[in-house]
């Protein structure tokens, strides 16, 4: 870890050399967008740090800069404060750092959105009798509801919709699996402090069938026939539900098609998967 | 607003009656979790803060709380660190908001995870004459860049896919649409500050045909003879161009189908749209 001041800022100046240059000033990233970040890693007093924002400031301001992010780690929380005291608002958190935004121009900011949606997967896993991998859950919105359900989870940050229904069917069941299609999805909005929530419908081909359900969260793990499944009063009950199970239902008959996955790379050179209906291409 | 202390916490009291009854809590609000959250609304001075909420976590944890979560406006920036300092960590934040959690328990924390995901959209829009609307944009990745585009953009908090699509036409270009069909989308990760992103392209039909292009973002926009976006070399060197290319022409010979939008009811009463292939089930 570097020391977060420094003599000069790594900014190209366009502007007249100014008396800013000759104290210190924070050190920082250029982002491809006209904008700025610190990435403060060490220990600082907010009367060190504070002069040294302001004048870094003064020197962004002259150099046109647009968008200022300040990154703070947990452990300099005693920042936070004078930072939102010289005008910054809160951009994003994760449990470990804090990050401060401050747009320069008059106009209005062009800065990126903070991310607003979590992805959820639910399995629809069939073997050979058409029978479906079904769990009843401790916790949660199912607890003490007498509702089998196809095993669902959240995807962690940065795992793929397809690896993260793999994931959970093995973690719930112990039952290894194959990714087939993402059937359907549905979008709702504020599920969690504001939050939206996508979620992701996959089917997957089973390569194992003995279940050795897990502990903690399932209270019951069976494979189920799909009648007994969609014959139950909730799934009935609930629209979504009701819509999963008839998709389910055609798909296990090959009366339909969902989207498959495809490794890609995105114009920015990132990984990425596609998915899309391949039958029909 | 409501003063954020109380004498007794709402909380049932499931332990013997403890001192801490006796002086000042901060006021919560159960969740269906186990856990209690804490609104501060109102300005404190760290030294009324510091006891109230050290008094409050005694009870919580007598009483069995699992999560305790604080939030704290960006107005109370000056409680970020005592929270901190009291074991707090960060959870998510807004612009107007810090949101710190805290877990109890022993056992290993199933607090919900933060917001993962931004929404992307592209639009794919084609008139009667086979022409794809597309736009030249004056910022971002594509600046100065030579390329035809479908009109993109990023979804709303709280925004369904469809709306969104709609809206950013008609921002882009004054173009009237309808949503028709989800044709596909891409998950790509680590795309800005470790957050990952789902690109929705949505074909839309137009209800209009005259271009006004928006002036801040836009540096042109046109309809263009779908061969002719096609031929682009920008398309055809990304993979991830090409397949979109590929499924939009295969679309326009109705040769391809995509996943339509139904109105739902989640199970927990959210309006929700669900998207699945209408055309086989």
């Amino acid at each position: 870890m570097s020391s977060p001041i420094t003599s000069t800022s790594s900014l190209p100046i366009r502007e007249q050399p100014s008396i800013f240059q000759q104290v210190g000033l924070l050190k920082v990233v250029e982002d491809s967008y006209g904008g700025v970040k610190v990435d403060v890693e060490e220990p600082m007093d907010s009367d060190v740090y504070v002069p040294l924002l302001r004048a870094s400031m003064s020197q962004w301001r002259q150099q046109g800069v647009k968008g200022v992010w300040i990154k703070l780690p947990i452990k300099l929380a005693n920042l936070v404060e004078p930072t939102v005291k010289e005008g910054f608002r809160y951009h994003h958190a994760e449990s470990d750092y804090l990050m401060l935004v401050y747009w320069i121009p008059e106009t209005p900011d062009t800065l990126p959105a903070n991310a607003s949606h979590t992805v959820g997967i639910g399995a629809f896993v069939m073997n050979d009798n058409r029978e479906v991998l079904v769990v009843q859950e401790k916790n949660g919105a199912f607890r003490d509801k007498d509702v089998w359900k196809f095993p669902t989870g959240v995807a962690n940050q940065g795992e793929d919709i397809w690896t993260a229904a793999i994931r959970e069917v093995k973690e719930e069941t112990d039952i290894d699996t194959e990714f087939v299609e993402i059937l359907a999805f549905s979008q709702t909005h504020m599920k969690f402090c504001g939050k939206s929530d996508l979620f992701f419908v996959c089917m997957l081909r089973p390569l194992s069938l003995d279940i050795n359900k897990q502990d903690s969260e399932i209270k019951a793990a069976q494979w189920m026939p799909t009648e007994e499944y969609m014959a139950q009063p909730y799934i009935n009950k609930h629209e979504s539900f009701k819509y999963v199970a008839k998709i389910c239902s055609s798909k296990s008959r090959n009366h339909y098609s969902g989207l498959c996955s495809v490794p890609t790379m995105s114009s920015s050179g990132k990984k990425s998967f596609t998915y899309f209906n391949k039958l029909q291409l």
